[in-house]
Order: structure tokens, then sequence, then C-alpha cells
């Protein structure tokens, strides 16, 4: 199946705010979650309606509402009439496929970027779409399936005294964030152990495994690349947009993201280089070992080559040869072939073909 | 022919704004129809004159003009009379060949984009070009054939409760453009999904038929990009024009739109990486395989060299040639010559080139 | 001789101004042409001297003088007086050598272009300086040879309906640029048609003439890219810049003109990945082929190896080798020979070495 | 172990301005230092405790307090509170993985740049992080370990005649970047020479040594140029910065330092490409010299090929053989086969394959 | 030694206004030159000190003071005192090894640019560094060794009637730079004579000394865009520079400039890819003359292979040998041979293997 990019037959011509799921159906039923809290004050309550949330929006507090799993086209509905949001940003909500984005609407900032999770079992690296809608006093974020990586933010928010206890729905979006991006640097970290590790597998002991590997890396190298890209080209848009949603204080913060991930691509870059050159290197090995041996087998044979050349001569059932009578022509002819060996070995090793 | 860009001696030095048709004719007659539409009312009819249509253009309702077949020199004059456009809108109309574009023009503004399809006999993409005239109240859309992909449209005029009803001829437009793109979308991701399965096909059984698809599906993906590129330019200087036609509301829609043809661009970049990684990957298991075998063959001639040579030996005819007279000779040079073979086999082994 | 780039040591250090020609005389006589008209009128008249000219330049009428020859630098000094034109103008005029540009000067604009041939008989594309002033009311022409591709614009002008004769030099300039561009396409289509045409010969007969062929249309391909691409920077500047010579309606031209251009150098980027294809389609299909041989004759070889190892052995001389004295030994050895090729033959075939 | 990205897992989600140390700890106790001066006086102590330093931060003098070793949490929470920083501030300084900065806060500028030295002993580049913050009156420099490269500004500043006694911190912060960069030079003109050395040993002893030293050198610019690169851009964004901290007489400063660092990536870039072509002359020089050798011993085989078959013809025992009962045919043979290794020998002569 | 970028040890940490002189001495006393001129009059004199020039500084002519040598740091001090110039600048002239610059100070505009050579002996490219320092009315050169390049500038102005003797220093130093630039053109022009000549020589004889020369230039070319772009660069800054020491005049000359250096570098490019298809051509030609060879030698021993056989069949001393004791066998043997041999050749030849 293609891993970058699908379309349905069915999506063509959907209309732009048609509630669609686009995606691959992760989880039964619709979980919600709300954390509710300000300098002072914590609430943390499992959900199981919308409604239930709906009271927490007009609240002078940050109002964190997780949504997980996208399928359930009745919950959008409700989400958009509850919050008043337009129902472009719930159909771009329920789209998993599309690439990292910010939308800016008129009540709220919408963000959507890849969650990538290294799937230790196929080796391969697992993509999960993750939305957020931040308005002025709540931050919904969407979820494809349940369990995620945001359990430190919890822990950060339970604990009194730490700065996201005094900041807005924009601080926390960036902590959202940046645990996503302090992922990929994870995961692009990882890889590059193995990367590294590969090289001297590669010098001592160059086969089709290494070869494959090399290619696995360079495949996941450009998944995550083609994740990552957006989601910089995103951030970048969050750390230049001036929008209500978004205080002065937290500028700082999408910069400093936006070097994280920066830097991500850049160490990404560098280990795509290091896998070409691992490419190269591991072809010059292989060719020069078989050279070595071709070289080797090629000599061998031509010493022995003027040789049976000799004994052929003395095979011939003429009348008249000579040599054949002598009563030394035997050792001789042992002798003569013993010199035109070494002849030809000190040759080749002067002319380092041996 | 010239695949990507033709040009005919007559054509050279025409006045911009000649009624020149450029292309192949693809229909015969020109089809005419009309769709016309506000909040509350709708209207859909077969014409079969320019002039039939007129009466629509001063109505506040949308009116969608479709025209198929871009040929018929009288019938441009007609329009861009009817609906007071400059002749070099028309002219830019029955040029087929040119770049998606977008033009501002005084009344109108004129966009070019070119339709792709998958054609699935000859396995190439087929294209058409696909021309709208947007002004405040008619959209007028040229095709080059009849029978198009704009029908999810058509329904969604025709559902009284869709968005599309009480939006201007600049939503409608991007309805068109929307699914122009999503088509790019999905011809990619079919590509795509053939890509992705040429890859187990080609560690299993590297032939030749292998290698002219991999090279047939980077032509295929070339011709996209030549075709979707100038596409995505055209979007971005549509989601950044500052047009009386275009309101304040759509700018949305044209940034949505412009995410997916960049993941559409995206996507042919990374599907292009991986053709290019196949490339590598069939030429490396090519020639390891040729190789083994060349090594395997040299090996095997290897071996017996030294065994002629001593055969060679004891075929000669000198007079005096002691061992040929112990009785046992014989079964000696045989033993001779299976230590030889089992020692030189030991030594390829340990040297790993068995 | 360079063919990119010229300079001859005494034309190092020359003044800016000086009047020299740089450059290969083409022609031996300068020839002048006028056209003058306006909407009403039209006077087209061979002219001797540039005093006969002089008397168009302050009526009110478009004034295209054409010069075909830049070596005299007499002629040049009286343009430069009789049209009040800066001297550093000429001598841009006068230099051949330089890259597509446009300069703007206090009473004119200066813009010079590349014109491209295609040569039918050395196969190869010759290029021409053209060289445009632009003023007011006359627009200066200079070529360095006689003959030029302009005759259709010469006959929209001799048609009293056509927009030309309502336009200022500016459209003037641009319906001369856009044959200059128009020629570009042309060639490269050409040029396209043969590369594509290479195609189907590439697979059915590689041999060293397809090989040259493709590096002939490379180096064409590197050579108009070379002379397209100032030409496309000049139209961009042309484009956008605020002069007072270029009025408000040719603006749309000259983006049309620069959207020709662009589609030219996309195409020739497309042409030039063909060609590259191509190369390594070439080098894939024939080194294939040259293994296949090596295989082939390496199988064959080794096939006869054994065998002659056992005939060798029984050409020995040993007083006591038992075979040899057993009726059937002779016959036995060819069986024995025939079951080694056929078990060889059906081992190899398994291995796929056939 | 990953060298160009690392990251811990317990690392993930931490609040951005935890005081957590991120990198490697290369010194025991943290070794304070301070020199205070201006034009007319200088003081220049070791000291002890934060305490003691936050005298100086009121003076009007410049203050330069640099501080070795990161990992105490403690002292950068007193440097925090007594110089009223940011804690984001200090937890940049904490963080050593990350890429060069600078980051503009209320009352200070943070820079941060990698410090790379020739460990003459691994033959490897090794890396420090230097951290600059820069207020009005004081230079806090932050670096890994004891022991640095900024002796010479000490002496500058000793001396009272030099500039720097009259300029602000901007400036000193310049001096010591200005150190950094030169570093920067310095290496890659050691690396520069090392590579042209190679190109010799290239020519005259192609070896799998010489490959693996253009191997390691490849692998230091890569790494050399993923320091530099950031670093580059931050020097651009200092030079651009409009900061109540620099001076106006600083920015010409700023200036020649992004001259210097861009000549030292371009530098390093020439070398890359000189890198890569002598990849490519190793590769032609190994597979000609292996060519020559093949084809010798190929051709040395070919002319022993028709000789040993004329003697085996002669070897055969047919009751009829005419030529073996002639008295002179054993010499007649030899004849012929002498006359046929000329001829042979010629021939390969002329086709150049000797 | 490092050809690209030179540091020493000592260099690190210097005052940036250090007059310290960077690079090789290649003179041993320094001249001084002074042309001092206004349109009607010319004063032309060789000055020994310093102080001699200052009394041309408050006059209003133009005054071109040369300093051939930069070694000096006595003279660099008069000068910086004499014509009071911030010391930074003459640090900068003193710096031979860094790249082309404009730097603006606040009473002088400093420029650099390297000065390149073909040495006709060692047929590598030199290079020497040229300050220009442009006061209003005084421009002071700076070049490492007596003998230049600007005759023709010297000529200009001591004929009365050219440009240069009615315009500023700004004139002047433009006229120095495009010398300079005409240089580069020469150099290029020059070098792809050479380069282009190289072709015929390619397929005619391609051997090691070809590859070597085109590794040869490939180097040179290198070196020579090494020098040439930030040249381009500064030329750029300088063409939009905004500065009181250049008029409104020059800015039409100094975009010629960067016309003619972009031509270089375009000229250059094409010459590189040039070079890389000769590579190309050169590696296939002997690859395709190496496989003809081996086919050839290959097909040949393939042809004896059965032959040998046949005899060593017959060389068999078996008692029961039919075919032994027939009148004709051995006849019959060269028959089979010879039909075989025929055989074998028309295969080959059907299968354009031979």
């Amino acid at each position: 199946m293609a891993r970058f990019i699908k379309k349905h037959k069915q999506e063509i011509g959907l209309s732009p705010d048609a509630l669609y799921f686009r995606g691959k159906k992760k989880i039964d039923k619709v979980l919600l979650r709300v954390i509710d809290f300000d300098a002072e004050n914590l609430e943390e309550n499992p959900v199981h309606t919308v409604k239930e949330v709906l009271k927490y929006k007009d609240k002078n507090t940050v109002t964190w509402f997780n949504v997980d799993g996208l399928h359930n086209e009745a919950i959008m509905e409700e989400i958009a009439q509850g919050f008043k949001l337009d129902r472009l940003v719930l159909a771009e909500v329920m789209d998993t496929q599309s690439r990292a984005k910010v939308h800016e609407y008129a009540n709220c900032i919408y963000i959507s970027i890849k969650m990538l999770q290294q799937d230790e079992q196929t080796n391969t690296i697992s993509v999960e779409n993750l939305s957020l809608i931040v308005t002025e006093t709540v931050l919904i974020s969407f979820q494809e399936k349940k369990g995620d990586v945001f359990e430190p933010v919890r822990e950060r928010i339970r604990n009194q005294k730490k700065r996201i206890r005094n900041s807005g729905t924009d601080y926390l979006a960036f902590a959202l964030l940046d645990i996503v991006v302090d992922n990929y640097i994870y995961i692009i970290s990882i890889l590059g152990d193995k990367i590294e590790d590969l090289e001297s597998n590669l010098l001592l002991n160059p086969n089709q495994k290494v070869i494959d590997e090399i290619n696995a890396y360079k495949r996941e190298l450009n998944f995550l690349r083609k994740n990552i890209n957006p989601a910089k080209e995103m951030i970048l848009t969050l750390s230049k947009m001036d929008s209500d949603f978004i205080t002065e204080g937290s500028y700082i913060h999408y910069k400093e993201l936006l070097d994280n991930i920066n830097q991500a691509m850049e160490s990404s870059d560098s280990y795509r280089e290091i896998l070409s050159d691992q490419l190269n290197i591991y072809h010059t090995t292989i060719s020069s070992r078989l050279n070595d041996i071709m070289k080797f087998l090629t000599v061998f044979s031509v010493i022995f080559i003027p040789l049976t050349f000799i004994a052929g001569i003395y095979g011939t059932n003429f009348d008249v040869v000579p040599e054949l009578h002598y009563k030394y022509s035997y050792f001789i002819m042992w002798g003569v072939m013993i010199v035109l060996v070494v002849v030809m070995l000190i040759y080749f090793k002067r002319k380092k073909w041996l």
C-alpha cells in the first residue's frame, strides 16, 4: 500500500467541510478526558459526553480537552457546535492523511502534526496524527488512538510550581508540540546509533544483510524527513504568526522549538550522507575483494599455462624428437618448469599483481 | 512526438490575441451546459448557443457555464463579446499547450490547470487542459472534450444544504480545482502503490522487465511533476492574490488546496527517491549475482588446472621418466590429485571464495 | 574555440563607452530599414543613411528602425548623436558576447537577447545577438546579419486591424521578443522530438552512435539553457520594471512571455533528465548484454574442463593403468563424459546460469 | 553512539526552564573567574562563589565572568537570581546538545556556539559548547571544561592600549566568537593540508589505506560543516540584530566575522569536492590498473591456447598421422608455433591490446 | 599546502585592528605611485614617502594612490593617520587571505578582490589580492607585488577625451574592477578553449594523460569559482549600496560589471558540466574498448576449447579405441574440427559476439 500518500476514489470531490473520516480506525470507542487548571486550582476528570466539557468553556481557567478516536461524526458535530467552531476545522481534524499544518480561524488556531513512534517489533516507524485546536481558554487535542506520550506534561500540570500553571493555552500547545518534536529527535538519535554501529560491521563483514539494513535505514530516514519537514514549516509559520491566541512570551518557546526541529532535520541529513557513504564503502570493499580473488585466480592459471604447453610438446608422437631420448631430459624439463614458475612469480610480484 | 512541449512553425509570431486553436481536436461539436443557482433556486439546462447563456450574466445568482471543445473560433468570439472579455483571455483558453497559470484581468480572473487521468489501457497518464474564467457572477469553464470529473460538484450544487449554494463563483472555482488536485493525489497514490509493490519483486526476481517498469514509472512521475509543479505555483499565486473576485472566506480553502498540492509534490519526490533506490538495489543484486557465478566458475576452473598439468607431465614420451614404471604410480597420482583438490577447496573455503 | 565565453586580450581594459565591435563580422555592409506607423498610416522604406531616419524621431507615430550589421562605428556614432542616446548604450549594442539583459537609461530602455536558430546542416544551434533600444516613439533593433524571423510582425503591422497598430513601442518590442521566445520553444520541441525518437533505437540497437547522439543532444541542451536562462531573468526584470516606456497594458504580455519562457526552461529540464535516464538505460543494456555473453562463454569453458582432464588422465604413459586394458574402457569414458556434461547442464540450468 | 544528535528518554517532556544538565560531565568542580575592566582600570580575580561576582554587576565597567563546568544546578540558580536572568536562559546554557544560536531576551542576549578542537591523539575533532550571556555591563561565558583558547583576549585586555579596553561587552563577545571562528578556519586549513598531501600519495600508491583516509576526512568535514553551518546562521542573525546590547560600532566586526565564517564554509566545500574527486581518481586508477593486469594475463593465455592445441594434435595416437613420420616435423612444428606467436604479438600490438 | 584557506596558529586571537601582515611577502621594498587628475590637468609622479601624497588629499581632483607591497606596518600606519582612516581598514588591507568583500566605513569604502592570472609556466592560476580604499577624492589601491594589469586605465587617464577624466573616484574604482573581471573572463575563455580542444583528443586517444588533464582543469575551475563567487557577491553588494562615495551615474557601470561576472560564473558552470561529461565519455570509451578486447579474447579461447578436448580424446592410451585404426581418422578429425570452428564462428557472428 502506498505509504506516502493515500486517496480513495470516493474521497474525490467531497465538500471541504464534510465530516468524513479519512484514515484507519485505530480505536473502537471515542475517549474523552479533561484537565482544567489555573495557577491555584486543578481539576482532572474523565468525561463521557462533550456536554460535560462545555461548562469549562467560559471559565477563565485553561482547559485541556483530549479526544482519542476521530471516527465519530456525531461527537465532532457536537464539538463544533458546543465550542462554536467552523465545521471546516473539525473536517480537517478528521483527515488524518494531511500533512502538518497550522491554520488560523476567526476564533481558534488549528494545528496538526505527525507523532512518530519507533515500532519495536516491525522495526519501522509508526505514525499518528495529532490535531490541536487552540482557543483563548480551551485547548482541544485529538489523537487517533488511546495512550499517548503526554504524561510528562500532565505531571508538570499537577505540580503547582511549574511555569505551565501560570501560562495559557498557547504554552500548553507548545508543551505538547515540544514532546512531539523531542520524540522526533529521540527516534533520529536511535536510528543514528544503529547507523553508526553499522560502520564497523561494514568493513568486517560486508554481506547482503548489511546492504539490506542500509536500504531499510534509508527508507526510514526518508519517511522521517517526509513527516518532519512539514512540521518544521508549520512551526516556522507558528513562530512568525501574529495571532491573538499566542502571547508575547510564548514566541521564544516556539523559536526554541524551531531550533530543535532544525537540528533534527540537519542530523537526519548527516545520517543520510553517512548512509550513502556507507553504501559506497560497501561497494568499494566488495568490488576490491572480488578483484583480488579474480586477480589471484587468473595469475594462478597463467602460471600453469606454459607448463602445460611444455608437457604437451613432449607428449607428441613425432618420430624424431631428439630431446625425448636424452637421459636427463625429463628432469631438465622439470627444472625448466620450476625456473619458469619462479621467474613468473618474481615478475608478478614486481608488478604488484600478487 | 515531443511530449513535454510542442510548437508548430506556423504558430510562431501569431498575435497574442489571435483566436487560434493550439492543440489536438478531441471533440467534434462544441457542447454547452449551464447551471445557475443561489441559496434558494437552481436551474440546470443544456444550451445550444452562447446567446441563451447571456441572460444569466446580469442576474445576481452564480452561473456555471461549461464549454466542452475549444476549436470553434466563432463561439469563442461570441463569448468574448457576450461577456465583454478581453480577446486575450479567449486566446489563452484556446492555447491548450500552456502551463498552469492564473492571470488577473480587469473584469475577470483567468485560471488554467492540467487535468490528469490515468489511462487504464496504455498505462500512461493522459492530460487535458481546464480553463476557468471567474467573473463576479459567472464562472466559465472550458474543457477539451466531453465527460469530466466534476459530477460530485454538481451533486453538491443540487443539494440545497451544502456550503456551495451559499458561496460565490470563487468558491465554485475552488471546488473544481479541488477535484483536479484530488485527482493528482489519486494518481500519485495509485502510482505509489505500484512502486511499493515492485520492491518485493525486485529482490525475488530481478530481470529486465522490472527495470523497464522502474524506468516507465520514473517517466510517469517526471511527467506528473512537470504538470503539477506549475499548478502549485498557480495556486500559490491564487492564495496570495488580492483580487475583487475572491472573497475573504475563500482564502482558507485556497490555502488548504496549496497544502494538498504540496503534499502531492512531496510524495512524488519520495517516490522518485524510492525508484532511484530501487534502481540501485537492482544493479547491486544483479552484479552481486553475476559476481557469485563468475567466482564459482573461476574457482572451478582453477581446481582443474594443476590436475591437468600433472596428467600432461605423465603423458610425455621421454625415454626416461622413472615414475612411469613404479607399479603404484598411477594410483599415487590419483591420490596426489585428490589431496591437491582437498587442499585447494579448504584454502578457498577459508578465504571465503566459495 | 571556446563556445561559451570569448575574450580577446586587446578587449581587456577598454572604456565601457568605447564603440568597439566584439564579435564576428557576419555581414559586409550595414543595412537600414524603417517602418513608421500609427493606427491609420503606415510608411515602410529602405533607407541608406541614419539621417533619413531622424525625421521620424519626433513624430508621434511608432517608428521601427532596424539595423543589420554592428561593426560600423561611424553609423553607431551617428545613431548615438541623432537619437541623443548615451554612448554606453551603443557600446553595449556592439558587444555581441554579452548575456541577455535589460538596462534602463534616462531616455531609453536597452534590451538584448540571443536569437537561436537550428542550423540544419551542422545540426547545431547557431546564435545571433538581438539588441533593442526602446524610446517613447522609436524602437531601434540591431541584428548581426541580414535576414530575420520578424516577417510575421511586419505582416501584422501591415494589417490595419491588428492590435499592434494601436499600441506603442513597448508592444512592438514585446512582439519581437515573443517571436524570439517562440523560436526557443520551437527549437526545444524539435530537439525533444529527436530525443524521444532516440528511445526506441536505444533498446533495439544500443551502439556507440546512439551514445554520441545522446552526448550531442546534451551539449545542445546545455547550450540552449545557457542562452535561455539569462533571457528568462531579463524578461522577469522587464515584467517587474516600473518604466515610463512600458504602458500599463503591456505588463500582461510580458507576464505571458515569462510563462512561455518558464515552460521552455522546464521542458529543457525534462529533456535533460530523459537524456540522463537514456544514458543509464544504455549502460544497463550494454553491460547486461556483455554479462550474458561472458556468462555463456564461461559456462561453456567450464563444461569442457573436467572432460579434458579425464582425457589427460588416460593419455599418461604409466606402465600400470588398469582401466586402459578393459575392452569397453574407451566407451565407458565417453559415457562418463556425457553424464558429466548433462549433470553440469542441469546444475547450471537450475542455478539460472544459462 | 550517535555523534550528530543525542536524546535520552528521560529528557523528553522536560519543562523548557528546567535546569537539567544535558551532556557529558567533563569537569568535577565548577570554576569561576572574573576580569573587570574599563579604559583605565583592570581587576582580574579568581572567585569561588557567585556572590563575589555580583558586586561588579552594577559598576559601569565591563565584567567578564567565566564559568567552567555546567552541571551544577545550584550555581546556575544563583546566577539566574543574582543577575536577574530568566531561568530559560540558564536552562539553555545547560543544554550542551543544542545547535549554535542567538536568542534575544528582555535584559540580555544569549549566544551559543560550538568550539571545535583537533584532538591530536584520536585524529578526530572534539567539540565543546560555549555559551555567552551578554548584558549591558556583564558578559558571562560558560564552558564545559577547564582550559580554553581565550588567552589572547585576556592578553589584549591586560594591555591598556588595545581597542578592547575602550569597548563594551558586545566587543568582548565579538573577540571571543572571533577566536572560535579563527579556530574553525585553523582546523579546516590543517585538514586541507592533509587532503592536498593525499593527492600525490593517491596516484603513487592507491591502496585501501588511502581510501580509508579519504572517508575519514569526509566524515570530519561533514562533522565540521554540521557545526559551522548553524554558527554561520547565528552570526548572520547577530550581524542583523537590532539590539540595545550591541553598539553601532560593533556591527562592522560582526560583518567581518560573517565573511570569515563564509570563507570557512566555502573552503570546506572546496575540500569536499576535492575529496570526492580524489575518490573518483582512486577508483579510476584502481580499475585501470586492474584492467591492464587482466588484459595482459588474458592476452598471455590466449597466445598459448593455439600452441597447446597443436601439441595436442600431434599427441594423438592415430595409426595414420603422416606428419609424425617426416624427419623435420618436430622442428617444423616449433617453427610454426614461433611464427604463430609472433603474428599474434604483432596483431595484439597493432590493436593496442598490449 | 592548503590552497583554499590558510591560518597560522599565531594569527588566532589577534585584535581586528592589528596591523599584522597575513600572507606571503612577494616584494622587498614598498613602491608608491600617484596619478592626480581632473578634466583639465594631469600629474603623474613616482613618490617615495606617504607624506608626499598627502598634499593631494584635500585638492578637488581625483587622486589615485597605488601601493605595491603590504608587509610594511610603518607605511600602513602612516597611511591610516595621513588619510584619517580607521586602523581596521588598513588591517583588512594587510590580510591577503580574506575573500572578496566590500565594507562601508564612515569616511571610505573598502573593497577587496582577487586578481587572477594564468601562470604560463606551471599552467596554474596565480592569485593576488587587490584592495581599494575609496574616499571622496582619493582612491588608494594596494597590490601584493610590482607590475599590474592596469596600464589601459592609466592610458585612458592620460587621454584627456576619455570619460574617466570627468568622473570621480567611484568611476576609477569601477575601471580597475572592470579590468580584474575582464581578466576573469579571459582566463575562463582560455581554459574553455583548452577544454573544448580536449574533446577530439578524448575520442581518438583516451589515455591516462587525458584524464589527468581533465582533473587538472576541474581543479582550476574549482579554484576559479572559489575566487570569483565572492567577487560576484561583492559586486552585487556594491551595485546596491547606497553610499555617498558612489555617484548616481556609476550604478549602471556596476550593474554591467555584475552582468559580466555572472556570465563568467555561468560559463564556468558550463565548462564544469562539459568536463564531467567528458569524464563520462572517457569512462564509457575505455570500458567499451576493454569489453571488446575481453569479448574477442574469450571467444578466441572458447573456439579452441572443444578442439583441444577432441585431440585429448585421441591422445588416450586405451587398448581399444576403434577410431584410431581407420586410415582416414586423422583427416576426419581435422575435418570435424574445421566444421566445429565454422559453426561456432557463425553462431557467434549471429549473436553479434564478434
